[in-house]
């Protein structure tokens, strides 16, 4: 019996570790996770700290990551009512590698943005 | 003079390091960055590498991969003609921490999957 064929794979179609790396690598869940990282936030914090995310799609990242056993939610007995999202170890073991790569994105900032006005002062002469 | 107005910060909505870290995360870059880290391809080498990319996702990734500075595309004078992908200094860094990523969650779908159930059988009780 292979077991290749059974160990998780990205690369293959229908392999769900890819369902579970497109939702750590989300265009909102990336941020969530870095920002948990800090500590927890409660819902409108979050939003505001994550700059341009909607009410709605906040609430779906953080649906799917908790889902997905990386986000804890907590709903405590205040008044008003209270939810306190935070990391569960997994989601650390997560948000670990994508803030990694968060920070790296902007300290190479400088970097990318040189290669691209090469890149383009390329293709506009040729 | 504020300078931390002036340093990247993912968090803010028109910070060009967003840009960038959604290039990196996307759903067919981050699969790109990782083949890449195993060595150079060549274009349909690289669609046969990662099950289920469009030709035109995939020219559309390597493009913009290629325009941020992390992949170097390499025609050669063949014939048939070949162009070769591989990863610029700047893409291995990029790549590495990707590739990290992936792996990870390749290693932990089983926790993943096991956090899924529990949620489903949580919610569907309530």
């Amino acid at each position: 019996m292979d077991q290749s064929a059974l160990s998780p794979d990205v690369n293959r179609r229908a392999c769900p570790s890819r369902l579970v790396l497109e939702h750590v690598t989300s265009r909102w869940g990336v941020l969530v996770l870095a920002a948990l990282l800090e500590r927890s936030y409660r819902f409108g914090e979050l939003r505001r700290r994550i700059e341009g995310v909607s009410e709605k799609m906040l609430a779906q990242t953080l649906r799917t990551l908790e889902r997905d056993g990386f986000v804890h939610r907590d709903a405590l007995p205040a008044i008003p009512p209270r939810v306190d999202y935070s990391l569960t170890d997994l989601g650390r073991e997560a948000a670990e590698r994508v803030w990694g790569l968060a920070r790296w994105t902007e300290q190479r900032l400088d970097a990318v943005l040189a290669a691209r006005d090469a890149y383009d002062e390329d293709h506009a002469h040729s």
